[in-house]
């Protein structure tokens, strides 16, 4: 039900297909982020319209609303939310971290206040699986414990053991659920965590290796404030140790030039909530001006589309001025619109990698992009 | 370029086509408001596809932002908004009085304060025939007058007779706009004011008449607090005055039970933000359990339709479990999508009594019909 083709290499630059039961996913690939069952303010035909084939939705939200009981007997996460394609969920061990009022971690799983209405929660390796399982997403994560970015080397390696030992748990339990002859099948992919250190990054990944036969590997733990070349050391340390022939995930990123760094060093899916949260802001990417933001007096005017060479709904049908009016005067359809060129951006820059990386050609592109990309936005 | 057709009559109510420059309107026809030129959450193709042939932008909203001579510069409010069909906007008056912080009243015209940041303006009779001309829409509404709800005689009087000097400015600014020949054609609505006073109401439709052949009359003052018998037996005293070869556009009405009460009084065009107001707060009108509130529990695993009789792509494509979700974690989605919902409500029900009429059979289902949306709302 699942694999992954490694299809052509460039450098560490990997082009694959990543076939799961609800489709095939090419990467590098973008994953949009549907938090409580939505990517924000689009509907599933505009998501697959601007060329997502898998999206992410959060356990730690749909465990507490609408509940993952009330999904499973909806008909899981796919009938309830209708995108039709792949869906990976994450373990909702990072946001009981980032978002709950009140948590404590213990050796058994890390007990929670909701940051909705207080009421409390333990999440557990086995209760996290059961949640997932209920939610029905073809990927699912293992419970994982993330300390923040700049932790010290005891944090990070009391983190390391605790995720191991918490990922032992997620294995027996995921394999006890698989057997139920429910017709869902999912696959279990670990949380790799070591923070900057690449003594713990490596010990951990082999670690987690030696636990199991993997469908793919979650590069966590990264993005989390540390130092940008922390991030590409620590990818290309772990490039050198997973295996080829199976997916890597890098959790939480990212903004379209992280996205290319991380695909140089052997990154192949990703995803981030900086799309749709920009385009609340107003903030749009652009190939020929970088990052942008709508509200500049300058593009009061401006009769050209956002993206010359942008091919999403946004860029084919509005121009600037347009969408800079909607900023400035609050309309919701700023939010949407801009969300849809956002996504485009991303997930085209997953598609141009894979088409480059074919090609033989993605290196020079990728330094060319990188400049052109980084000049504009420090231009603004 | 502007005429109407009175096709069939049942009683009072009717049914006709309005004819513009940018294409025909069969009546009755609600028209969904985009005030600052979208409806709210949605795209045109989304508005057409739910069936509106015309839509309402808010001259206020766009005077201010992104400013009407920024709208002629992007050619105009069809093109800026990307809406193909007729667009009618009114005068800017009523937003004066109930948004704008300060304003003065003389005879010239209002003194006003944005409600955005302060900033001082003045709307007088020819103004807001420069800044409507400016805009572009088809249909435009005179300056008026509109007093509160429950105003003494006097105050209703004073208002009738100063809208009506104000309308023959607005004319005479208006037929120099026209004689421009910058190929744009809109017709002018005058508006009917007089409250709840059967004299004035009659008086100040005379007077108006009197003042030129009109391609349609604005009905104003109504819906601002009054009981409801007062609005119905005005509607029936203009019915019997006002020429039955023009459109009667009731302005600011209205919810589903108002609107047939209004048809069935000889009204063609309607306006309400209530479609997009009730979606952002949730609540949906239903054929078979009028209005309700999708926070309700009842709807958590509710697998139906929101309305099983309407075509509609929200209740083509989602359930209500899925829709009360969307409403109970504040996603922005749930309000486009009952949005959707709403509108089409509102503009079936015209399409319905539209069919009624030219069968006969309006007065005996509008009959049925309300009883049946009155009782299941106050049942809820």
């Amino acid at each position: 039900m699942f694999s992954y083709t490694l299809e052509a290499t460039e450098g560490s630059a990997r082009a694959g297909t990543l076939s799961t039961p609800h489709g095939d996913v090419p990467t590098p690939a973008f994953m949009p982020v549907g938090t409580q069952g939505t990517v924000k303010t689009l509907v599933p035909e505009e998501v697959e319209a601007l060329g997502a084939r898998m999206v992410l939705a959060n356990t730690y939200h749909l465990y507490l609303r609408p509940g993952e009981g009330v999904v499973r007997e909806l008909g899981g996460l796919h009938d309830f939310m209708r995108w039709r394609g792949p869906i990976l969920t994450d373990s909702g061990g990072f946001q009981v971290f980032s978002l709950a009022a009140i948590r404590r971690i213990h050796e058994d799983g890390v007990d929670f206040q909701s940051h909705i209405d207080g009421s409390k929660h333990t999440f557990t390796p086995e209760s996290v699986m059961e949640v997932q399982r209920a939610l029905g997403a073809d990927v699912i994560m293992a419970f994982d414990e993330c300390p923040p970015g700049g932790c010290d080397r005891r944090t990070a390696e009391a983190a390391c053991d605790r995720t191991l030992s918490w990922l032992a748990r997620c294995k027996t339990r995921f394999e006890a659920l698989e057997q139920e002859a429910d017709g869902l099948h999912q696959a279990l992919f670990p949380v790799l965590q070591g923070n900057v250190y690449d003594d713990l990054r490596r010990s951990h990944a082999e670690r987690t290796m030696a636990l199991g036969r993997w469908k793919g590997y979650g590069i966590g733990g990264l993005s989390v404030g540390e130092a940008k070349e922390d991030m590409w050391r620590t990818l290309e340390l772990l490039d050198g140790v997973l295996p080829p022939d199976r997916p890597r995930y890098l959790m939480g990123v990212g903004y379209p030039d992280d996205l290319l760094e991380a695909v140089a060093r052997g990154c192949d899916m990703f995803d981030c909530v900086a799309p749709t949260r920009n385009a609340r802001h107003g903030t749009a990417w652009t190939s020929a001006e970088g990052q942008v933001n709508l509200k500049a007096a300058r593009f009061k005017r401006d009769t050209a589309a956002l993206d010359a060479t942008c091919d999403c709904y946004t860029c084919s049908r509005y121009d600037r001025a347009y969408l800079r009016h909607l900023v400035v005067a609050s309309e919701w359809l700023a939010m949407r619109l801009l969300s849809i060129h956002n996504l485009r951006f991303l997930v085209r820059l997953g598609e141009e990698a894979r088409e480059r990386i074919g090609q033989g050609t993605f290196e020079r592109w990728r330094v060319e992009w990188l400049e052109r990309f980084r000049n504009e936005r420090s231009s603004q």
